[in-house]
């Protein structure tokens, strides 16, 4: 059994390994440099893990697991463009460093690499593999699509906000144990049972992360809270509020939010008063645990060795609780 | 024998049949928009083509068809953000009909449907044609950079302008008619063939649309000629220009693609009469001719039916003659 320091550097290694530092340099350049920046590489770990989980030989996953980060890597080039982000885990992102036609470029050949990568996986499970991978690209373009969207529409419900973070954000590391199962030859039912183990903790993950752009340790955190009330963003926090607020205060809340001559902290400090009020911290961390309780449900009820099991808890616990 | 037309019914039938028209609309209208402008499709006309020439059953050929036609289409909508093209096929680009957020997510998602078509091809051949598949759409994005790249380079020579528009027009034309000798169980000796051939007439066709471009007939092309000029492309006309050209005559060809405050007529009708003392027509058609007559050399060597044969080289002469 490989720990997860011996899993990270066998991912390490594949991506140090791409064939990403030729001609043209423009093209490859914004590639290497992003792939470059570690990151958290969840994805590739889910695969790497979900195979040794089901027995099977992590090497022959990689291909996969490798295929799963570029592709990642490459929505955020493209995110990064959308969203206007200036920075990256700490690095400026690729639009702003380069341009945007470089990160459009870029990032479409990384899309090609991570399906030329996975085509290096078992010939016999190419072509489920395939197919879930393309389902779960087209998802998260989807769920990318809700989300700009839900920017312009006057009212989000908490089930379309969950839809939308399950399409944008927890099928990636869904599928990712699923790839993980399918090439260590895990039975249908298993294959399914850990792909929504991923969804539920995929949703927690990003609820998880939305109550900490409010009510996170600054300092671990790493960035100033209150960014997302900042840009007006319609995180869970502000469903919830919206759900539990009488019609006065929807008034007032809904008016801070398309306020915008307010100084940034005056606006955050005033939500945030409003959110205390009605409790949304308090009923976000129940959904959140509800979505972890189903999680930690569905992985007890797959049949598997009990350090397999705690390894995956494991990480599923540290995503979670990896800020608080 | 399928005809032509047969063989285009059936391409528009596989393609009014994708999943596009569901939700997120702002995210699929896009799509259909796109597809429904039928365009030439020769790229899926010459993988089902290639794969009738060698015996195969063109139906099976289908969701390769119909992957690249849409992969094609997908490299139109970023191409046309990055070039900042207002018109395609008559039609308003879709980054100026929505906006390049909508162009860029709409693409993507695009390129993971060609990716999910392309699974549904015989299990057997799926690691062969993933894989030929992905090293193509690589390519396609070098030529596009290189032709970025180009806008700014002071000196491009005539072997990096032809190696850059093999990577941005020809891989893709080659890729067709392979995958479809591939579909068809076609030898790798064939197959390695078909791209040859797909390599030169890909070459002869980007290097007639330059010709065209500046001598076409404006009736016929269907657009104002000199296009290229007015916005100083460095197409096969002026690097053929370069290389004829005496010391004082270059530079008065690069001063006109620098000035920007000359009328565009002007400036057009300036540079046409250069290209015209120093015969620049004749020696691009000499160099069209020569990849012409390369494309059915290699044709010729390949041992099909006629009726085959003559297909390939009418829908080849009409790619090349279309506008004449």
């Amino acid at each position: 059994m490989y720990t997860q320091d011996q899993l990270h550097e066998k991912i390490s290694n594949a991506l140090d390994a791409l064939p990403i530092h030729g001609e043209p340099i423009g093209l490859y350049e914004p590639i290497s440099y992003t792939l470059n920046q570690s990151g958290k590489r969840i994805r590739p770990l889910f695969v790497l893990v979900a195979n040794q989980i089901f027995g099977g030989d992590p090497v022959e996953a990689l291909p996969a697991a490798t295929a799963i980060e570029i592709f990642h890597n490459f929505t955020l080039l493209h995110d990064d463009i959308i969203d206007q982000a200036p920075l990256r885990r700490g690095y400026e992102t690729v639009y702003r460093k380069w341009n945007t036609n470089v990160a459009i470029l870029s990032g479409d050949t990384m899309f090609a690499i991570a399906y030329g990568e996975l085509s290096k996986s078992k010939p016999e499970l190419l072509p489920s593999l395939m197919q879930l991978f393309s389902k779960t690209a087209i998802e998260v373009c989807e769920g990318q699509q809700y989300d700009i969207d839900y920017e312009l529409q006057q009212h989000v419900g908490l089930k379309e906000y969950i839809n939308m973070i399950r399409l944008k954000t927890a099928v990636l590391l869904a599928a990712s144990l699923k790839i993980g199962a399918m090439t260590a030859g895990a039975s249908e039912e298993n294959s399914e049972k850990i792909y929504k183990f991923g969804i539920a903790m995929g949703i927690a993950f990003q609820l998880q992360d939305d109550l900490l752009d409010s009510y996170g340790n600054q300092a671990i955190f790493g960035k100033k809270t209150g960014g997302d009330i900042a840009i007006n963003k319609k995180t869970v926090l502000f469903i919830k509020a919206i759900e539990k607020s009488s019609d006065t205060i929807r008034l007032k809340l809904e008016r801070l939010y398309k306020v915008n001559n307010l100084p940034v902290d005056e606006k955050v400090s005033k939500v945030m008063s409003i959110f205390d009020t009605l409790g949304v911290k308090e009923s976000t961390e129940e959904l959140i645990q509800s979505y972890f309780n189903e999680a930690c449900h569905i992985l007890d009820s797959i049949n598997i060795p009990n350090e397999m099991r705690a390894m995956l808890t494991d990480i599923a616990s540290n995503m979670i609780k990896r800020v608080r």
